[in-house]
């Protein structure tokens, strides 16, 4: 995956001073690229069977969906607060300033069901360890986490679960 | 397509009050259900032979980066401001009370590249609208939209250019 970097762009100071943003949008505008990409995780993601690959609003969405509907598992839509209609469950956690929440709807998910979350990157893994709570909290069976890419140097890894399936493809 | 709207979950007064959202999030927990539904676009859209498939954020990514994916076509991923890193276009537009923007990255589509616009909803058309034209501004030949769902008492097709290819999946 390494000749893959050359088509991420970076963007220093983005979203704030400090950060060198990897920005993966120039991936999904060549299929071939983004199709190639993904091989590992169609592989890993149907041998492990879930029933649902959950994405995480916005980015996540994208490649979680097209996953999803590739291989023909069901989409769950892990949300920002008060953007998901209806009865929702929620779980807050801890930023490196402030607090943040993710949502997810009320009996979407069948109980026992085996979930994978898919997100385009693991930095801290405040967000996937949330997100992964937010599953087992809805009932269902969080069988693991599959990644884009991951800042190794953040080590949000060691958030995880590790008797989890944990997946990324591309490691900076 | 009409067996199919049972599936679709009504919510009242939301996001505001008189509102009844319409959610497909059940749709896409279903697999064969959520690939039934998009059958008839991947059918035009193999046809229409766009480069890239547009997507509008939040809801907007999912189905639209979905067929993308599964038909190898580019995603161009649309959102709201300041979201987007790096230097983008945007349009700003008139909603029924108040202002909103569009945002699309500079560069990342080819001039003259053959763009559809896949969204969720079809409501007023504000959004769809507005989604074209920042198509157009980034120099790209804009060749239709589609929707899973339109509002059609709304008339939102109505303030979509009528020479451009226009679908939706389910009236209601």
């Amino acid at each position: 995956m390494e000749h893959i970097k050359k088509y991420i762009s970076e963007i220093k100071d983005y979203p704030k001073e400090g950060i060198v943003f990897k920005d993966i949008n120039p991936i999904y505008k060549q299929p071939k690229l983004w199709n190639q990409l993904m091989l590992p995780l169609e592989k890993l993601i149907s041998e492990a069977k879930p029933n649902y690959i959950a994405g995480i609003e916005s980015r996540g969405f994208i490649s979680a969906s097209a996953l999803a509907f590739k291989l023909e598992l069901g989409f769950i839509p892990i949300r920002k607060p008060n953007k998901l209609p209806g009865k929702v469950i929620g779980v807050n956690y801890k930023l490196e300033y402030g607090e943040d929440r993710l949502e997810i709807q009320q009996n979407l998910i069948e109980r026992n069901s085996k979930v994978i979350i898919l997100d385009d990157l693991l930095a801290t893994g405040g967000t996937a360890n949330a997100a992964g709570n937010l599953i087992k909290e809805a009932g269902a069976n969080l069988i693991g986490y599959a990644f884009l890419v991951e800042l190794t140097a953040l080590e949000g890894r060691n958030k995880l679960d590790s008797n989890l399936l944990i997946e990324s493809l591309i490691k900076y």
